[in-house]
């Protein structure tokens, strides 16, 4: 049975500040996990259904995971979903490492995005593109935050991501940097390059002033109507399927 | 002051059945009850900030519109969002009344999108790129859900409606139907005719296959990752680039 004192553990990984001093976060449900338990990363605890375990348990027993198994109420105690007859998954963090990027490869800059669901959906469209690489501003919502897992979609296991001074970052940077803005030029006709830098900005106020002398080019979505504006995650698949679509 | 009985019938109109009993729906926050002042829509009731009033006191008089002042915590009582320091309106819904597609233009038809938010978000994005009709099966969310106009960001106040049984409605179509489908021909080389209809189907299912008879072509997305999916509203978005640039 669950101890109390491991809800509360498990639970208090919902919050950034438990996170970040037990290097630990939450993986949730059939998918994620499945796409979890196939990864790299190194789960501490797994409690899963009974079910789920039956299912899945070659590719369980094959990584060799050491599996609870527990009743669907307890599950749901422990869960930030509504509902979860899957499982739920302790796992350690990966460390903040620095990013190169290689010269025909691009990565994705992400500048003050704050929405958990529009990070892990980005983390799906790059893994999407084939993009492995996101930087991250500091001020940007946490990667290991359990809505970014789950609007991933297990895409964040495949994903490299760096936490920094986005100054500092881009300073250093070789290949051309090309930033979404509103006024910039129609993606329909830009010429991309082999490699790169895509710059998105802040849900209400876009690209932050500092970062504006690192960029080569801002680019744009051409608008057919009258909206004012799109979501920061539809605006980063439609400029990366516009990228893809010219340098492959 | 606002009585009990008036709080209680605004906030009735976020359940579907008081919205059809009433014929009403709400429309909540800053840039929303702008858009729906310059729209045709009939406001019923608006109970808005001083501050809002204020700064917007030309275009709310110029309207002849009958607007209370009432207090931001007044205001939060009334509102399913957690902050909305500008107002809340009481609407009327309008019918639900057939739509004719002209053969130089595109509309979307919904095949039971769950999510309020993914129906707001492809509302926002048919706004952008000029798509002003929409045909929803009757299993999609309610277009007048406040979860649908919020994500929508006032692009409601633009577009046409049908709700029906798809099947009949698209038994009688005579434009090309392109069906969304992870098998489907890659869009990035598709040639779209210059009007017709999209069809894009149920987050977890896809294509209702009772359509797949009407469909003239599936379409897809061309993947250069390892992602199993994108969200619908994503898929909506980037097919729409891919026609627009196509047709203009």
């Amino acid at each position: 049975m669950f101890s109390k004192n491991k809800i509360k553990f498990i639970k208090s990984l919902q919050i950034k500040k438990f996170r970040i001093e037990n290097k630990k976060f939450l993986v949730e449900g059939a998918k994620s996990i499945l796409e979890l338990i196939s990864s790299d990363y190194i789960i501490s605890e797994l409690y899963i259904s009974e079910w789920f375990y039956k299912e899945h348990f070659l590719l369980i027993s094959g990584r060799k995971i050491q599996a609870e198994i527990i009743k669907e109420n307890d599950l749901i105690s422990i869960s930030t979903f509504s509902t979860n007859n899957a499982g739920v998954a302790v796992v350690e963090m990966k460390e903040n490492k620095s990013i190169t990027v290689e010269k025909d490869e691009y990565a994705i800059v992400l500048d003050d995005i704050k929405d958990p669901g529009n990070l892990g959906t980005i983390i799906r469209i790059a893994d999407w593109y084939g993009i492995s690489k996101i930087i991250c501003s500091e001020t940007t919502a946490d990667f290991y935050n359990p809505k970014v897992i789950a609007a991933s979609m297990g895409s964040f296991t495949r994903l490299e991501k760096y936490y920094c001074n986005l100054e500092i970052f881009l300073s250093d940077v070789k290949l051309p940097i090309y930033g979404a803005d509103l006024l910039g030029k129609d993606v329909h006709h830009f010429p991309f390059s082999t490699g790169g830098y895509l710059i998105m900005g802040n849900e209400s106020v876009g690209l932050s002033e500092g970062l504006e002398k690192f960029i080569t080019e801002k680019i744009s979505i051409p608008s057919y109507g009258s909206a004012e504006s799109l979501n920061v995650a539809i605006a980063t698949a439609i400029i990366c399927d516009n990228l893809k679509r010219k340098i492959n």
